[in-house]
């Protein structure tokens, strides 16, 4: 049996558990099926218990009793939810954050927004191996106004390395677009010191905090960050789809504009005026109606999400990954698998990726042989996420020995086809 | 006493709701209030019955027990719940309509990739009376691409004449951009006419279908319309910021390219490739991740909607429509009211618009003093919108009463400050 050869038994990660300051945090959380192991939160977050009562409640006495009059409270919802995350996960100012569309809208309309402050430059630098929309969006922008957008080379488990960025950051650059963590990699970032090599070339910065945002202590302001945009249906568990926050630095707003001229960016917006003159606010980056019933649920979850800094959040992520990393080291690597993401955790986010070059299959088999779910990104790995207010240091003893035993017992060849059209 | 005056007492109202047809649909709407009129579901539509219990299940069953797994159920919900209002409301087929983003994002998206298919026209024609969003995004547009926005003139209570149109429609107009109903006045206009003028000139037109989804019995297909978004808030009853419907034509989806760059426009969206190329279908208008409890909501909401054709909705809807011009002819021209909305019906959604100087005191008053709900547009209008799947004759009648009792009282005057954002 493999498992005497190991040195981290369970009743380690028992007593990790135990140990943990935070671990009462995850009766917070709905579960539905206490054997599932759920190593995804980085895909999407699990339902805080709460939030079924919540939008019960929005739907009964907001939409049901208060009808259109409700929007009277909701008009400033997308604002004071940003507020709380700009306080708590983002180190940002009150009126620096806002809830709006989706990531990949938000994107498009910062980017837009910096692309235009620079008319005489005209390269964007990216990282070739960030997160699909970020690079289609960059690619759509380059092409409609002819500009040249560069990949950056990063190394495909340490990520982008800073002199990679230096060295591209010319005189022509308007804008920089960078994820804090890699989506693939979980590679991190130092955000201060891209935020300076990109102001002393007169570029601006825009963050994806898609895979950072309430697992790393991102502090937006301190850092003097421009821009950044992030989803809120990971780490913030806002649920799928939940509306994406944008950010731009307070005295940046009102030098920027952004190309879709909607009414929720309007001054007076009930005025309804004639001409499209934008608040000289976070608001001007805002476009059409809010999904209302998607963005209340962010309420419960950042009541959640403020029962621990994000400094707390970060010491036990760090601690549930590298033990994420200790298990594989012992039990994986001798099966196939290599390790795709920084050994140094210091360089690391809350999820750790694992190549095996039958990935894919061995996730499949995860989900419907051994009641684990992870990721797996095309072509090769696994991604194996940690949600710190969630996530117990047993779900990933359990996960990784779910997943040698698989391995084990070929449990992932003769898999029925698969059909879906989500990986 | 007044009502001795009238003709049309209200045991005429409730014999209308008693001969009504669809009298048994409102059963299937929440009511918090029984006093409360209702006369704004073209901003807000009820809360169907079903939705509470429905959206409950998408959280537990969807998103807190299957997790991220759902997305394998939730990937193609916005082609469906297209499918199915292209089916009942849109006279479109399957495949030519999708929910995404908002309604503004979606004529921003539309109306780009318009402009972009046909770069040497430098004209855009709108109405200088639609709603401010659709105004505010095709000014961005123009400004942006240094193209001419011509605002048409349009009768404030009658609508865009053709006559109109047809002078403005030259060899240089890429797109023409008009609401089929008015939000302001409810004008309602000939789209086959419009489409065909527009044809005839080599021209585009993107429709708005806010105020007409679900009430006018549409026909995309055989009235031969480019392209098409709505809100799915108002007479679809889809929840506070649904996502909006956006319409391509089958044949025009493979031409035309949007020019936000998303990755749920992208083919084989999970193998995340290298370089944008955008599907074929109708998804291709797609950007990112959709707030799905807010799209879940449509599911309830078309399952009452579907319960009966949209003409015999259309035919309710007149008849609501004509009560409310009978009353306001007999009680409140008298009392400084003016139609603002075309007196044939043949001509005019499913509100009744009515000026006053007093207008906004007035809507106001309704609200806290009389418990009826109706919409204020800047600077004079009262908006009657009826709901025939919700709303009933004696509701028309009960609203109107109250509104001239308001008036005969002067119940709108000494109100305290309004404090609202929000009209």
């Amino acid at each position: 049996m493999v498992a005497t050869a190991v040195t981290v038994n369970r009743a380690v990660a028992e007593g990790m558990d135990a140990a943990d300051p935070l671990r009462g945090l995850r009766r917070l959380f709905f579960r539905a099926d206490p054997q599932l192991i759920y190593l995804d939160g980085n895909s999407l977050g699990p339902l805080p218990a709460a939030t079924r009562d919540y939008l019960d409640d929005v739907m009964l006495d907001g939409w049901g009793a208060g009808l259109v009059r409700s929007w009277e409270t909701w008009i400033d919802w997308s604002r004071r939810l940003g507020d709380r995350i700009a306080a708590h996960a983002l180190g940002a100012a009150p009126g620096e954050v806002a809830l709006s569309d989706s990531t990949s809208v938000n994107l498009y309309k910062l980017a837009a927004a910096a692309l235009d402050a620079a008319p005489g430059r005209r390269t964007i630098l990216a990282d070739a191996d960030d997160f699909p929309t970020n690079r289609y969006i960059l690619q759509g922008l380059a092409d409609q106004r002819g500009l040249t957008l560069i990949p950056l080379r990063s190394d495909p488990s340490l990520g982008l390395g800073l002199d990679t960025l230096r060295d591209a950051l010319g005189s022509d650059v308007a804008l920089v677009v960078l994820s804090l963590v890699s989506y693939r990699s979980g590679a991190l970032l130092d955000m201060a010191e891209v935020n300076a090599a990109a102001a002393r070339a007169g570029a601006l910065v825009l963050w994806d905090l898609s895979h950072a945002a309430g697992v790393i202590p991102v502090r937006l302001n301190a850092s003097r960050a421009d821009l950044a945009v992030g989803a809120t249906y990971k780490y913030l568990n806002g649920g799928p789809g939940s509306p994406a926050f944008l950010y731009v630095r307070g005295e940046l707003q009102h030098q920027l504009r952004q190309p879709i001229w909607g009414w929720f960016g309007q001054r007076d917006q009930f005025q309804m005026g004639e001409r499209y003159s934008p608040r000289d606010d976070i608001d001007r980056f805002l476009a059409g109606t809010p999904p209302l019933l998607s963005m209340a649920a962010l309420g419960p979850a950042l009541d959640v999400l403020e029962q621990a800094p994000v400094t707390e959040l970060r010491d036990k992520s760090v601690r549930l990954t590298e033990l994420a990393v200790r298990l594989a080291d012992e039990w994986l690597m001798p099966r196939g698998f290599r390790l795709a993401s920084p050994r140094d955790p210091a360089r690391r986010g809350s999820h750790v990726s694992l190549a095996h070059p039958q990935a894919s299959l061995l996730s499949r088999a995860l989900r419907s042989r051994m009641n684990v779910v992870c990721d797996f990104r095309a072509p090769d790995l696994l991604r194996i996420g940690t949600t710190p207010l969630y996530t117990s240091f047993t779900d990933v003893w359990d996960g990784l020995d779910r997943l040698r035993r698989l391995v084990d017992d070929r449990g992932h060849e003769n898999l029925p086809e698969a059909t879906s059209r989500v990986t």
